[in-house]
This record gives C-alpha cells, structure tokens and sequence, in this order.
C-alpha cells in the first residue's frame, strides 16, 4: 500500500490469539513488541522469539490489544495517549465489539474481531497461519478514515485473512447469533442429556453423529465465555429469545397435528444449510471499481459494510487523495462476477463509481 | 446359537435400512426374500441380489419389518397372522417404538431400531457393513420370550451391531433428546440465522466451526422428519419444553448479572461433553453370568434393561431351558470389568446369580 509507516508493531496479551497476530506479522516483515499481565508469559513469548522486546519502540504503527474484552477499551485509551503519531492504528480482538468501540473515542481505533481460534489456549498454541483463510471483521464508524482502514485492511490480508465490514452493533448482533448462542445452545443440550442418562446411561450409547455435532462446541473451555456474554448479553438474550419463541412455535405445531408447518420449516432449514458457502474461498477474477469519496464523515464504514451486507467481499481496499487533499477516490477490488451488482448498491447509495475491467 | 431355526429371512420395505438389513444378513449367510410397496425399488432389490425372490419362504423363521413407522405395526400383524410358527421372530426398526409395540399384541414381535443412517437414502445407497459398530436397541416387554430375545440378539451381533435393551417409552423418551430434539434445535439455529442473514449476508461467513456443527443434522433429506416427530410427539413436546425452561433460564442469568450460573452451567456442559464415551468399542474380556429365570413374564425385559440402564453391555445372551421346560438359566457374557457390578445388580433385583470366571 501507499503509506510510508514503519513496520514496528505491538501486540498487548499474548495469548492465543495475541501470540499468533504478533507470530503472523512477524512473518509478514514487521518489528513486533509485545507485552502481558504474566509474567511467565511475556519470558515464554520472548524464548519463543514471538516477541523481540517488551518496550514498545517510538515509531511503532500499529498496536493490536489482544487482552480480554472487559480490558480493551482501557488498554487502547493508554497507548492512544501514549502515542501521538496521527498515522498510527491500534486495533482489537475481542469478540465483542459495541461496548469496546463505545469505550474509545479515537478516530485512530478500529475495532476487529478475527474468526479464528482453535481447541487450545494459550501462548504454545500460537501459530503464524491461525488466520490463513479466516474472516477477519473490521466495524469502521463514522469516524474510521478511509486511510487508516485501507492501511489496517492491507495488513490484514498480508496474514492470510479475508476482510469484512461490519457496523459494531451488527457484528454484536450476528455473534449472538453465529457463535454465543450456539454455545449456549450446546450446552443447553448436553446438561439436558446429562441428567436423563443419570438414569438411563444407555442414553450417551443413543447420541449418534448428529447430537455429537450438536455439543461438540460445549466440550471446549468454559472460563472464556461468561465474560464474552456478558459483554454481549442484550444481543445474546434477544437472539435466546426469538429460539424460545421458534421452539416453542414448533412444540405447539406438534401439538395441533399441523405436519405442515413442521415440513415447511425443515425444509427452510435443509435448504438454508445445504446453500451454506464453504469455508474455502475459491480463486477470484478480480475487477476494480473507483469510488469517489468526500471528506464527510463515514464514507469509509458505508461503502465496506454495503459490500458486506451483500455478501460482496473486498479483496483489496486503497486510498488516493485528491492533490488538494480533500476528498479522493476509494480504489476496491472485489470478484469480478460482483462487480456490476456492487456498481449499482453503489450508484444507488449516491457514489460516483466507475468500474476498471 | 442353540436354535434349529431356518435361515430363510424376509425384509419388507427396501430402503436405505431395510436394504441394509437385507444385504447384512444374506452376508451372513442367510437366504433373504424382500418386498417394498415401490416396483421399481423390488426390480432394482432383485438386479442388485440384495434380495433372492419377492416371496416369502413358508419356513421364514425372521421378518423385519422396514417400513416408515406409520406403517409398522399392520405389516407385522399381517405377517404375524400369516405366519403360525411359534419360533417365527418378527422386529422393526422404526425410530419410535411405543405407538408400534401398542399396535402389535403378539410375544413374536420384538421392536427395533438400529442408530444407523446416513446422508443418503433408498436402495442405491444400502450396505452390508452399515450395522458395524452401530448401536441397535431392542424393546422387550413382559410379553416378550427369552429364547427369542436371545435368537435375535445373536442375529443382531452377527452384524456386527451392539445390541442394548431399553423399555419402548424409555427409547422414545432419550431418542427424542438424542436425535428428534437436535434435529428440531439444529432446523430452528438454521432459520433463525437464514432470516438474519437476508438483511445481512455477512452472517454467513461468521458461521465458524462451532455454528456449522450446530446445523450439519439439519441439511437432511426432510422428508423422512414430521412422521417420525408426529408419532412419538409426546416425549419431543416435553423434551423441547426443558430445553426452552433451560434457555429462559440463562436469559434470566444473563439479565440479572448471575454470571456464577452461567458459568457453572457452562462446566457442567463441558466436563459431561468430554465424558461422552468415542463411538468405537475397545477390545474387552468377557465374563459370563448365570441368572436362574423362571417363566415369570418380564424377566428377559427386566434383566436386559437393568443392564442398559447401567451402561452394562450384554455382548451375549443365551437362553438354557430346564429339562421340565420351565423356567431355565439365562447366560450372559458382559465385560469383565461390570461383571461384579451387574452380579450385584441382579441380586438386588432378586435373581439367583453366579459369575463364571
């Protein structure tokens, strides 16, 4: 990309997810520092060579908070005031993002939330490739510059990961959905079957391939999730509430013999998940569309979340500014068979688009 | 086994499973006579020699009934009835087994159901090793014999199945929370996220791992679900009704800070998801027992269901009859390691027991 910034990066938190960021774009060619509220930690991660220092260097540009998500916001606030460079980028992990983003008023943050991770914890689990394919969610605000976002974005997919926008409180929203409340769910299922084979332990000789499935995720590591639905709860509870409402919907079609509505919604499900994409992404015929952008205030966050919104994936992002340095023009790459659909959400939204073949 | 019975079998209904049944047996060395309500599926049975003849030989000694669940219990009177020979075994292997057992008043009916399946249905896709290392749950009553018990728990191994004995309201409750329940949970994650998705496509590709375990059941041919839901409704109604009590639950917990709930709900979940036994069976010494039975009805019932109950499997079971043709001796290889265990069992329950070692 176009910037002139250094390659010193610095990670806080060193665990999983941390140690892998900082592992990965070591790889990348950055100077990657790194620090941690353990101690033992912060010595492993230096053996390991995951970290070269535990001082930030001066002229570091970009700092990834990788702490719990309770910590984020306070974290970030200290290097923002501790850095003052305007072209530096601090960014997060945490698997929420409306509380964090809320607790940081900078436009130099952008939240993230890469859907990776694996049965493991900690610093040994840490792997360079752990986003080698993975979606990788940015929520850009009103306050995100195209700049910053094109530089984070450019980062991002130099480890591997495909970049989606998504606005905080819909990622909150979709987590609910896509991942909190399946672990919930999980659980729900497997304490149910528990106490039944409590008498009956034949029951777990019962559970086939489909309930095995079904509770796989509950198997995995409890002490990170109370914090994460906590700082998620009003979207997990509306998403808990609308399976309340779809399951007991279900009991009373058995209820009233009405075979129909119980057909019609399985087969809405079979048909939902026999269209659900693959986890790989296939080789793509790039086209490039050209954005013109003024400097209003959340330009950025509207064009990546249209995309994403559509299912339009952004496979490169890049700013060029006006010689008066005002306004500019967005430059995206995106699959060329979504080129045309994409030219018109942006015509339609109001852009000036122009499409490169 | 002890039994002079025949080795000519028939297999009505010849889809996925009764093919399956049928291709089994004849493997092990059975002659196999079949009928299906579909010409076509009978033409294809007979080109592949999954079945020798449509006709059922008069010295049939076993029938599987392989029908939809719907149409079970009038198959297997119509043959019973057709069929004098008190040596004559006739099973099924319908996913629900009350409403079926209720339809046939006959000591030479025996309900079944082998928790086998797969992605694929009807004839094309059966296989003679699709019962290796299934479980397969038989539902003897008070009415039903020993000797006939013993016949088709014999056939059963011999495919390769473990057999496990469970009462018909038992297997109807814990099949609903171990496959009708998830499949109706799994269809309903699914919508709810298809319908989030229609605003948002995006939500698609933040379905991780743990989402697509979650909703892999619901893809399945639909067609097969409303019937076998609708016949056992009763425990899938209640077993649904827990799981949203469980769900309001953690909504509530959530809603009011109880964090210390959620998070011993959630370790519960786990420490029992990583207790669920592998699906593959060790190697295992046997021990045998002797029960002394008298005619007594139910005694076959109780004692194989004891053993299910208690996660006791019955590898073998044999039925010695005393020389007065009453009562007898019931000898059964379990493992070695449950043999003091099931002996204890067994007194309690009254039986005279001794444990050969």
């Amino acid at each position: 990309m176009t910037s002139p910034n250094s390659r010193h990066a610095h990670v806080v938190g060193l665990g999983l997810i941390g140690a892998s960021v900082a592992r990965a774009i070591a790889a990348s060619d950055w100077s990657v520092t790194g620090s941690d509220q353990d101690r033992d930690t912060v010595r492993r991660a230096t053996e390991l060579e995951v970290i070269s220092d535990e001082t930030m260097h001066a002229d570091t540009s970009l700092v990834v908070v990788a702490t719990p998500a309770g910590a984020v916001a306070r974290v970030a606030r200290d290097v923002l005031s501790q850095l003052e460079d305007p072209d530096l980028i601090v960014t997060d992990v945490a698997g929420v993002k409306s509380s964090v983003i809320a607790g940081v008023d900078d436009s130099r943050f952008i939240g993230g939330h890469p859907m990776a991770g694996s049965e493991q914890r900690g610093i040994e689990a840490s792997r360079a490739d752990l986003f080698r394919g993975c979606t990788w969610v940015l929520t850009p605000t009103r306050a995100t510059e195209a700049a910053h976002y094109s530089r984070l974005h450019g980062i991002l997919r130099e480890l591997g990961a495909t970049v989606v926008a998504v606005s905080p409180d819909d990622h909150d929203r979709l987590v609910a959905l896509a991942s909190h409340v399946p672990h919930l769910l999980a659980g729900a299922l497997m304490n149910e079957a528990a106490l039944a084979a409590q008498e009956d332990a034949v029951l777990l000789q019962l559970a086939a391939g489909g309930f095995r499935d079904m509770t796989r995720i509950a198997a995995g590591d409890p002490s990170i999730w109370p914090d994460v639905l906590f700082e998620n709860r009003s979207a997990v509870m509306q998403t808990l509430r609308s399976l309340e409402d779809r399951l007991a919907t279900l009991r009373r079609a058995l209820g009233e013999d009405r075979r129909d509505l119980i057909s019609v919604d399985l087969q809405s499900a079979s048909l939902a998940r026999r269209q659900l994409p693959g986890r790989a992404l296939s080789a793509h015929r790039l086209a490039y569309l050209r954005v013109g952008v003024t400097d209003q205030p959340g330009v950025l966050a509207a064009v990546t979340v249209a995309a994403s919104d559509r299912a339009i994936n952004i496979f490169d992002i890049e700013i060029a500014h006006g010689i008066e340095g005002r306004g500019g023009t967005l430059l995206l790459a995106v699959d060329a068979q979504q080129a045309e659909q994409f030219l018109d959400v942006l015509g339609t939204m109001g852009f000036s688009v122009t499409l490169d073949r």
